[in-house]
């Protein structure tokens, strides 16, 4: 039995689906249920349940968005820190496999291969960087999840949502026999608010930037094809492979929505900074190598947009 | 067997002294000895060793200062959260006792008890409030066990150091059983660079404010006589009782050690924090009533200052 904790949230929900639709047994537990961020109760719960596989998709990411984090730190820590810890010493404790889901959002920028090699860029958008990839976009190379987070308290300036999410690795990593599976930019066909193109098609005005997406559905998938696969424990980046800019995003939803709004952009980072945000945003590319050699089959990011487009269901 | 971790601390060695003079069977536990920040490693060690009691004096205080936290947040949470936690769920899952080691520095100022009842003054140095309590000392009321933090990530502002420390007691509580041992201020007779009386020695210039203080060895015998009486579990303030004042401490330094520099004091809080700190200090007074009703004796603050300094040993 796979016990899925959060699977109420945006990203649990997703997995509850691709639990269903595979027909595997599993078990959805809500803090109403069993308060499971007492280490003393789940504990217990574990030792008599012993799971299979333990899903942990709770989190916490700020309302309306990530800046709420800066001045929720309590929260922040306990639940994106503290509570996955938590569930991980619960787990190794009976030698329960765990599955943590985290984010890419504790990377700034790319990998950039130049003609001297590869070095890291945190700010894809500076012109001189930008003019490379725009001509070739092959010189972006994705992080791996060898290389460590440069969006984090150890490598600030970072926002604290992505502080304690770089940090909850760290603390979860080598405990017991677990995964980490990291998405990034959640998207499908399915308004909501905390889809990226519902974000799109809503905000007054958007912010450009290069990143990588996961595909909501898509993630789920990956994530249980590694479990059923056997795949080693570890972290996996789990994105649709390629990157895209905010700007081409917003010219598929022009083609393919043709919504009636018209888009405005910030004119520039100093102005969104200025005007529309508080704390640093996480904007990057990663690589999914690992994901497909372990033989998990991955679309690229514009047919998955193109697919949750062609199919947009408003709500 | 009583595990001692930390022991190599300047509040761990405290701890290690009272257990040798009282004979105690204990161990101490370092890192280089055993990697106990891992979750796995040390329960692995817990179910082999089964200790009777586990001490946690590790902790992240920031070198020189508490300002170093600031910088350095991820290791003062991995130090002050995830590792006591780390240690609270590995003795919680063979149901050994453990105590972590806290700090009075989660609270700012007192309550104050006035006609109108008794409220909560921040700033004890605020010259209506200081008018109150230099009028009439027993106006002042220390912070008992069931008072909230009023200075940590849940009520703002406070140092990075003191938030990690308030959030660590909030996830160790309700873990298993375990003792929360609260010190303020630490001071004896041996001078040291963490012993307040050799910070005031040596500060070019002294920030006044009013504080309980922990005389180090009373602080180890108190702790050690809790577990001794079987206290219940829960959190235990142990400062001698009382509050000082810098200035006073200072004057007891200047009647007793007679030494030959003159002392500076800041102005006012304004200038030290412009000139002397980059992030705000506790300072508080916290009540006792708790440990004395559980049977264990503390001498005066004033006592143990005179019996520090009249003993007083320059190194």
């Amino acid at each position: 039995m796979i016990l899925l904790l959060g699977y109420t949230g945006y990203i649990g929900q997703a997995y509850a689906d691709e639990l269903v639709r595979r027909r595997l047994p599993w078990r959805p537990l809500s803090r109403r249920d069993l308060d499971y961020t007492s280490f003393d109760v789940l504990h217990r719960f574990l030792k008599e349940t012993k799971p299979s596989l333990v899903i942990n998709a709770a989190g916490y990411t700020g309302k309306p968005n990530v800046d709420a984090c800066e001045t929720r730190q309590a929260d922040t820590l306990a639940g994106n820190v503290i509570l996955p810890v938590t569930i991980a010493h619960a787990c190794a404790a009976f030698d329960i496999p765990f599955a943590h889901i985290s984010s890419g959002c504790i990377y700034a920028g790319a990998k950039i291969r130049t003609a001297d090699g590869v070095r890291v860029e945190r700010d894809l958008m500076q012109p001189a960087v930008r003019a490379l990839w725009e001509t070739d976009p092959s010189v972006v190379v994705g992080f791996t999840e060898t290389d460590e987070p440069n969006f984090s308290f150890r490598h600030p300036p970072c926002s604290f949502y992505s502080g304690t999410k770089a940090l909850a690795e760290e603390a979860v990593s080598g405990v017991g026999r677990g995964y980490i599976w990291r998405l990034r930019i959640p998207f499908d066909r399915f308004d909501n608010p905390r889809n990226y193109l519902s974000k799109l098609l809503r905000y007054p005005r958007i912010y450009d930037n290069v990143n990588s997406l996961s595909h909501r559905g898509d993630l789920a998938r990956a994530s249980l094809d590694l479990w059923e696969k056997h795949a080693p424990f570890g972290i996996y980046n789990i994105t649709n492979p390629g990157f895209v800019t905010s700007r081409q995003v917003v010219e598929s939803i022009r083609d393919i929505l043709k919504p009636s709004r018209a888009f405005e952009f910030w004119a520039d980072d100093a102005e969104f900074y200025r005007l529309g945000a508080r704390t640093p945003r996480s904007n990057c590319v990663l690589d999914v190598a690992k994901l497909l050699a372990a033989g998990v089959v991955m679309r690229p990011v514009g047919e998955a947009l193109r697919d949750a487009l062609e199919h947009w269901s408003a709500s």
